[in-house]
């Protein structure tokens, strides 16, 4: 007989895969600028990465959800581009302008950027957010650390922003797989570095993003998408066995069942584009499904958010499901619909 | 007997499901700013709209592509636009910005559209387009005729512009789903108009493009991107029983199946991110797929480009089948890139 013991906390018993009482809820960007309690503290912090390296101010913001409507996880406050800052790319976040930094267009640019045994030190403020939030959460709330994947950090380190089609990377992708695959494995070794630094500090599950999964052509979601998905989610099993992950590669539509599948994760979580009947069919059957409500429906509120909210339980409310929005939450959020709709999931019951 | 003969056009055949002696190709906006041919007469027609309006011009580009590279069909130079247009909604496109739409944002703003019968004068220059083309055409070219889908049609109307998330359109539609079905529906009787018109003036196919309907949650998308597309194709299956539609409902990941079997579309044309391989066992077993090469690998160019083209064509080329991009050529494209695409395509037998 093994030692190991059940799961208590919901989330982590959906996460693996057995069936709650009820089912776990939480909102991805739940701590925001949609809170009056957030901007407060956001304003008086200085820049927005100084936030994200102020334990006590990161701290606080990521627990502003948890008391507002008792939210069943918790997720660090941060952002995915820490990664690329602690490798010493130089990145700012500009004021209604989002992140810029120095493009790195080609393979000479990776040759300026630090080893990634320097991310330790450089994010040690992030860990201790992780090590305080640890202690200070409520015992039945679940931890979350996270990171972004490496094609998504990689759009923004090559493009130097945001952009719509994710067009310098691709194009360094597409002119030299060869030099934009060590970028892609620098950063699958950054990332379990900057996972398992959450992990050691009391993160207790993990999220990894790749927003911009939905925008590869096959070939090239394989390679820069799957497999360092897959490499990630092995070693991290291998460092952490008890620590589950979730993947989201967002847009991914067909292809989703065979990320969840060969990438092992305990826990796929779907766009709003997802259906959740192909959803029960093609992805809970292989592990915990999370999401997907439009973010845009918790906008509007009312009918129709309670509708469709609605029917994303009674299709995946079997479980192992976890109830999560297709996206993050949008500043022009009303916190009101937010506790309308936590509500509604607490409440609800196969 | 029938007295119906079977197609003799390549993309004809492949969208009656048979197999072709090499696989028919064409690409989205493949007559556009990347031609040089192009942007001379661009220059002299005044405004977009007015190159829409002119049949003489609007022959002119619709042909260059098939000049310069031998397609196998010929899409009609116009825009999705035209049918707000026609219905007396202001639309301007103004340079570097896009379309700009006097925005409807409510029942009361649909009252001051025009009714659905004055399209075909409105818009008679666009079918004397088709009809130039009709005859002018090499006989081995099909012309296809297109409108926008309902869906993404409307997320301009109501936006008065593109976006990101489509964040007006959603606004109504979620705060007013009975409100914006009627504007849907009028949309629906619109774009059965306007392909009509199109058929009677010489379209041999015909293509509609929801490039929004990925962003639609799946309740939403039933209503607003699968219902309007299975009204359409139902309706002009009985008018024209012989004419061939493709849907393009893009990014409906796995939804896009159940799109393909309830509309009773001909053709399903794939997104970038659809996997060739997920698509040949769930959507080319219910008819002709059309796709999938990711344009910017058309921009790139060189060995990535061959490499991703010949994966889809050695995945899908069994057939039906006929060869596109996911989306439509951009600006940067080096037409050589294009003429390469082509030959590949062209030489290519299973």
């Amino acid at each position: 007989m093994s030692g190991t013991k059940a799961p208590e906390k919901k989330l982590l018993k959906a996460l693996a895969g057995e069936r709650t009482d009820g089912i776990p809820v939480w909102f991805m960007r739940q701590a925001g600028r949609y809170l009056p309690e957030y901007r407060k503290v956001r304003a008086e912090a200085g820049s927005f990465l100084d936030l994200c390296y102020s334990p006590a101010l990161a701290e606080e913001v990521t627990l502003q959800p948890i008391r507002r409507f008792g939210f069943d996880a918790a997720i660090l406050f941060s952002d995915i581009l820490v990664v690329p800052d602690a490798l010493g790319q130089k990145v700012a976040f500009k004021e209604g302008e989002g992140p810029v930094l120095e493009a790195i267009t080609n393979e000479a640019g990776l040759a300026a950027l630090g080893p990634v045994s320097g991310i330790r030190q450089k994010l040690a403020p992030v860990y201790e957010t992780v090590s305080r939030l640890s202690a200070s959460l409520p015992r039945e709330v679940t931890l979350i650390g996270f990171a972004g994947a490496p094609w998504t950090v990689a759009t923004y380190m090559v493009g130097g922003r945001g952009s719509a089609d994710q067009g310098a990377a691709k194009a360094w992708a597409y002119r030299d797989p060869a030099g934009f695959q060590k970028l892609i494995d620098l950063l699958v070794e950054a990332t379990i570095e900057h996972l398992s630094a959450q992990v050691e500090a009391g993160a207790e599950a993990l999220q990894i993003f790749d927003t911009w999964a939905g925008s590869l052509p096959p070939l090239s979601f394989e390679r820069f998408a799957l497999k360092p998905a897959q490499a990630i989610r092995r070693e991290m099993k291998a460092r952490f066995p008890h620590v589950p992950m979730l993947g989201f590669p967002r847009g991914a539509g067909g292809s989703a069942a065979r990320y969840f599948c060969e990438t092992g994760m305990d826990g796929l979580s779907l766009d709003t584009g997802v259906s959740p009947l192909w959803a029960r069919d093609e992805l809970q059957v292989h592990g915990c499904v999370q999401g997907n409500l439009d973010p845009l429906l918790l906008v509007a509120g009312g009918d129709e958010m309670r509708a469709q909210a609605t029917h994303i339980l009674e299709t995946l409310g079997a479980g192992p499901f976890i109830f999560n929005l297709g996206h993050g939450i949008v500043p022009q959020t009303p916190p009101d619909h937010v506790g309308e709709l936590v509500s509604l999931v607490k409440d609800w019951r196969a």
